[in-house]
């Protein structure tokens, strides 16, 4: 193949390789894109399921095992699937090599369970790529400065891919999920949700952040920061997927990519705290202390015009203890009352287009008016506007936002 | 631990790290090792069963994997095995670092799943040493000068052991195993046979190729060639097993290390070759072009002196396609006849003390005719004699001559 044949990197999850049978399903795929006259390079997981055992026999040993340790246990299960993809592949009749994260030399920081790529060296790779071979590369691990082996953490396959094709220049980063890409929302919630042939990167990130939890959102920054195009796909049906794309290329008139959502979200709010510099700090640095992460802030300021009413969001999981810290928090500043509210979802419309299009945020409050859904909090940035509502409107409010947009037909 | 302690490397084999629990004992048992004041590298195998597992999942892709890719699969298990040994050393408050074969640099050829080691380096090993931890390595495997995983084959974990301790000049490698060390000969057939305290490595060669498979050959042969001290002991009971040591150590009234024997042999004579240069060749030439391993040899003049008899031995399985090719020859050369029997053992006696001591080969013939033992075929190397007799004498024949040199107390 010539060296000048384009280059695509696929990346495989755990259930996309979760069985033999599945394995040489992705081995006829990969053979189908190299026999097109591509480069190909793998990146895959462990077998669904692997990671789970082998965590299982670690915590046999440990319930808290050296995370060192950890990282030499859990780079076996890609390895294992490196190792079956290759065979897979020749099987076929197309060469193949397989690599671990520490032959191809990806490279990261020390922090083991939850490593960061730092580069990765492609010439091995290009020699087998320019030798007319597949290769076929562990995702999810790497080596530090020293030869440790170490993990991403969970989804860093994802990651690994990018990672990948940011290194060889790739034209294209595949990512093979179990969904067939990224939908204007839930379609378990709006069946009438349509599968975008576009995002950008911005909008991707967003919708990933707000539970459209199609892709690792650091594989998504990687992609980002390092420009390369990025498509969701099915691994199970046909189709040319979602691209991630650059804003530059997108279609002028689409003014919203989709509408998030998060569950599970829940609201506190303290009222009467005195309107002074700093107060955000004092409200907020205990909470941060216990580790509960705040998702939307709003501070307004009360009728009094000398105190201030504070509200912000976490989750749910968290609100027990964010209400304690918060009555405590409330009694040192002499603060009115505490409220709290455990019954609210949080609906984001994301688009790239709201920047320079007007009238989106007051379009969305009158569609949710519209059918009586109260808004309880708002908080916009530069390509999402965010409303609380309470959860009994989560699917209603979806729908009615879906419609309200023209979500259903591509703009 | 000062650098000046002394070293010892212990190897353990798949069943003594069977299961979570059999791992706490080996990490256990490695504790007490370090804790008396010992710098200590452990080589282990894969968890039992473990490569099976992986092999079968290899084979539902491929009857014949790629061997490359083989290896790449297989070294998993060890891996496995080094991160969980390590987390249970770790737990026992004893620092530990686990190793692949590729980190620290078990340098083999490129032969995948039988490659040979050519060297190690332990600059790595050592600096964890002198650093107060215990090392444990992956056996079974190395990388070849491309970075490339490989495998040596089978049991091939011994073979790590020894030259990991050849290359940090270990005063000890200690091979973990299901037996309590090397024994005058096999205790289910004598139940009178005695635990050896000490064999030389040539006895122990002797001894290992004639079916007393406690010791994989090679590994042996290693430590001879880089005079490394091994010694085989249990992992289940306490003990202090055999060592295997240099000639030059040993016992001086120490004749006879043992009794060896080889089930499953077969014997073939032709007889009355013509008396030729060349005709051991042309006998022995197409049996080994067809991949048949011939043990013991003997030719002899037969009576009307021009022409000669000639036997070997091959193994059963063997037996009917060495008959078919021996016929063939016998027709090309106008030997006489050809004769087989399929129901012979061979009994061997062991001991580098025959070399000084002369009645020794009488006196084994003396006990074998006490019992009406017909012996069918002679052969005599240096340390070691060798008789071919009936299958249905294999135990009366061991028992008779354990008995004959006294093996049952120690010399």
């Amino acid at each position: 193949m010539p060296p000048t044949a384009p280059l695509i990197v696929q990346k495989y999850g755990g259930t996309s390789v979760g069985s033999i049978e599945r394995i040489q399903a992705v081995a006829e795929r990969v053979k189908r894109t190299h026999d097109a006259g591509n480069h190909v390079v793998v990146v895959v997981s462990a077998m669904s399921g692997e990671t789970d055992r082998l965590l299982a026999l670690a915590r046999a040993i440990q319930p808290r095992p050296s995370p060192r340790e950890l990282d030499v246990l859990l780079a076996t299960g890609e390895q294992v699937t490196i190792a079956l993809l290759a065979m897979a592949l020749e099987s076929l009749g197309c060469p193949a090599r397989s690599y671990t994260g520490g032959q191809v030399q990806v490279r990261t920081d020390s922090a083991h369970n939850k490593a960061r790529i730092r580069d990765i060296d492609g010439a091995r790779v290009r020699a087998d790529l320019d030798a007319g071979r597949v290769v076929v590369v562990a995702g999810f691990q790497g080596i530090d400065e020293h030869g440790n082996i170490t993990t991403l953490g969970r989804g860093g396959s994802d990651t690994s891919a990018v990672a990948m094709a940011a290194a060889l220049a790739a034209n294209e980063c595949q990512i093979y999920t179990d969904v067939d890409g990224v939908y204007t929302t839930d379609p378990r919630i709006e069946p009438r949700a349509r599968k975008l042939d576009r995002i950008t990167f911005e909008e991707m990130l967003e919708m990933a952040s707000l539970g459209s939890k199609v892709l690792q959102i650091r594989a998504v920054e990687f992609a980002g920061k390092y420009q390369v195009p990025l498509r969701v796909l099915s691994s199970f049906v046909e189709g040319a997927g979602t691209l991630i794309s650059f804003e530059e290329e997108n279609v002028e008139d689409a003014k919203i990519a989709g509408i998030a959502f998060a569950k599970d979200e829940a609201k506190l709010t303290i009222l009467r705290v005195p309107d002074q510099p700093g107060i955000a700090h004092k409200i907020l640095g205990p909470i941060a202390a216990a580790n509960v992460e705040v998702d939307m802030i709003v501070q307004n300021i009360a009728a009094d015009e000398k105190t201030t009413d504070f509200t912000f969001t976490v989750h749910r999981n968290d609100f027990a203890k964010a209400m304690e810290i918060l009555r405590e928090t409330a009694g040192s500043l002499g603060a009115q009352e505490v409220l709290g509210d455990e019954q609210i979802v949080k609906l984001s419309l994301v688009g790239v287009g709201m920047r320079s299009h007007a009238g989106i945020a007051s379009r969305m409050f009158e569609a949710l008016a519209k059918e009586g859904i109260n808004i309880r909090m708002i908080s916009t940035s530069e390509i999402k506007i965010s409303v609380v509502v309470d959860e009994r409107y989560l699917e209603l409010g979806v729908r009615a936002l879906h419609a309200a947009f023209g979500l259903e037909t591509a703009a």
